[in-house]
């Protein structure tokens, strides 16, 4: 199949360009280097030392024999990627394209215009570059369970039958996203159903949840196939952040009471959700949601298990509580559903001790990377509210 | 009451600016004159022959006594709405600065990009300008009843309360909007309310039906104060285009069934709908969502009524069934709670013969500025379906 992967230079999109490519399909990757870029304008860098994009595909090619094709540019650049669809005529986009950090979002205005223009009238010009040219392509999107917040009802996947007034009607979940990345990626979704009640194109939302972990088969194979890490406020997830802070002994920073419940899934999972949802294709004219995430937890569970983990190897590590510098509910029901995915044959990697053991003697032997002062949270949701404590 | 008016040279912008400095209020607009050269690019011109807004506003205190300030620039443009924000310093803002069009947004990948670059990050930017100058100041946003589009159970204000699984909620309405344009007014209503949820800010969104009608009290005072008044096939509103056609002579086009239910109001009630919102602001935090119609009509509805409204006058009124270039539902239910406004004192000046006859006449007497080219729908929905028959 040809597959198409739209930032696959990224934390998610390399490996999974990499795990296209060894099942023999016919892999084009997309990116323009914005994640380095950002990541670099932070004073950051990604815990692993990963190689340029050009290096990487000459390993992959040697590790395996197989061919990967790239195009740098940026999906905001309509001519660029109109040019691109045409050239490759995918039968598969996988879309990680996007600004992914909600601090980075709520950073400035600057940064705000930037992830909902890029993110948004990016794939806006996908929609019209698929419609145009490759109308029965099917578009994997990668969107995010913070789309849907915290509701005090179950969390369905992507739809849910309301009845009201002694009527009846299945509509897109309600949402209600807490940042002004979630936001535009809740734009996208509107859009890209539009795109299939209009256009008849097909498509699959993937709301993921918050991904962690280092390793998937193909970033093991070779060193220089690494993908990165990054553990700092802006683009470091919290898993990762806390494994980093219990390595180089410092508190894991849990923001405000740390009842704050998401799905989570390891980066091995995301490859094998991608997999599943490209091989069993969405119908023409079907927008598709599945939420692709395997266990909930609290942000306290989280840390109270790198503790645990982290004492198995001889590491005391600490707890602090910071002042939230999100504006979120710290204490709040959560249940979503996400069969789906495990219907079509997800068979989880579940965190446990092992899994964080493991992610802390990575992140140990590269110990002297790890840059201090990028890991404490700087960006406040409201900037009006007072400052909040240093941890 | 400082008031700021966005999009204050347009159709409804200038009659509000009017009204408002009428009543005493110390009133700026902001426009950067995109709807005139939209329409102009059609090859489209107002019905109405419109003055510059200098001339119209130098009317204006010839006919009042009263000033009106004006600021020529794009809200897209962050520094220079920053600039007009900070110097005014509004206690309102009512905000009509967006592209208004279905069609216009439905015609190319450019068009579409412009509309949800122009409405999203234009709002986006008055967003953190009143956070960061004027974090009391009310918003009075118009959005639209398309964004709800057809669902099968009664359109709420904004918010339904869901019982799901034993549990319940009161969360946003769900949407499914009809154009791209549609979609920029849904993007905008869930930033307004992330804005609201996180900032403190307080916004009033308007989802106003499809409006009719030429004349208000301020307009009516001198020939110069006029509105614009559009009837081609992508500025014009339906019973506004239908007005024109009988005049002219040529049949109604009523696009496929005519089932096709929406709200409707008048011009004038528009302007008393924003009057009341401004009047009763929102609470700080607070995103609160009216319907902003007076009554429900499908297209075939009108068609008829303006066909016995033009044969009163004594013009022979024709109905032409086209093919339907939209890609939407011809005949479904359509119930729409509009209470709000109504419980504010909201006193609606209802569609009848009466209205009709006297917009038939406005239109009349400017039947040799009428364009007949603009007027049939050349913008299809899905371009890949077959080109629909010309009626």
């Amino acid at each position: 199949m040809r597959v198409l992967i739209l930032g696959g230079d990224g934390y998610l999109g390399w490996p999974t360009a990499m795990r296209f490519s060894a099942r023999g399909h016919e892999v084009s990757v997309v990116d323009n280097y914005s994640r380095r870029r950002w990541v670099d304008a932070q004073g950051s860098d990604s815990l692993t030392p990963i190689r340029s994009l050009d290096e990487r595909i000459a390993a992959w090619k040697e590790v395996s024999g197989r061919e990967i094709a790239s195009h740098e540019g940026a999906i905001e650049d309509p001519q660029f990627l109109e040019g691109v669809v045409a050239e490759t005529r995918p039968e598969a986009v996988i879309h990680y394209g996007e600004q992914p950090s909600a601090p980075y979002s709520m950073a400035s205005r600057e940064n705000a215009v930037e992830t909902q223009h890029n993110n948004v009238i990016g794939t806006l010009n996908l929609l019209f570059a698929m419609r145009d040219h490759v109308p029965d392509c099917h578009l994997v999107k990668l969107g995010t369970m913070g789309e849907y917040g915290t509701p005090n009802i179950d969390i369905e996947e992507g739809y849910i039958e309301i009845e009201h007034k002694g009527r009846k009607d299945t509509l897109p979940f309600p949402k209600l996203p807490g940042s002004l990345y979630h936001l535009s990626k809740v734009h996208d979704s509107h859009n890209i159903h539009f795109a299939c009640r209009i256009w008849g194109l097909r498509a699959t939302d993937l709301n993921q949840g918050v991904v962690y972990g280092i390793e998937t088969d193909e970033t093991a194979r070779d060193e220089r196939l690494c993908t990165r890490f990054d553990y700092d406020e802006m683009f470091g997830t919290v898993l990762n952040r806390f494994c980093v802070q219990a390595v180089i002994g410092r508190p894991l920073t849990v923001y405000g009471a740390g009842g704050q419940t998401r799905g989570f899934l390891n980066i091995r999972d995301t490859i094998q959700c991608v997999e599943l949802a490209v091989e069993n294709p969405a119908d023409p004219g079907d927008f598709r949601v599945f939420n692709q995430f395997t266990e909930q937890f609290s942000v306290a569970e989280l840390a109270e298990l790198v503790q645990k983990a982290g004492s198995e190897l001889g590491y005391e590590v600490t707890v602090d509580r910071l002042e939230n510098p999100r504006v979120e509910l710290e204490e709040h029901y959560y249940n979503a559903t996400h069969t789906k995915l495990l219907d079509l044959g997800l068979d989880p990697s579940l965190l446990g001790e092992e899994l964080v053991e493991s992610m802390i003697e990575t992140i140990a032997a590269n110990k002297d990377r790890i840059i201090e002062p990028v890991i404490e949270p700087q960006t406040r949701w409201n900037p009006a509210e007072p400052q909040p404590a240093a941890g």
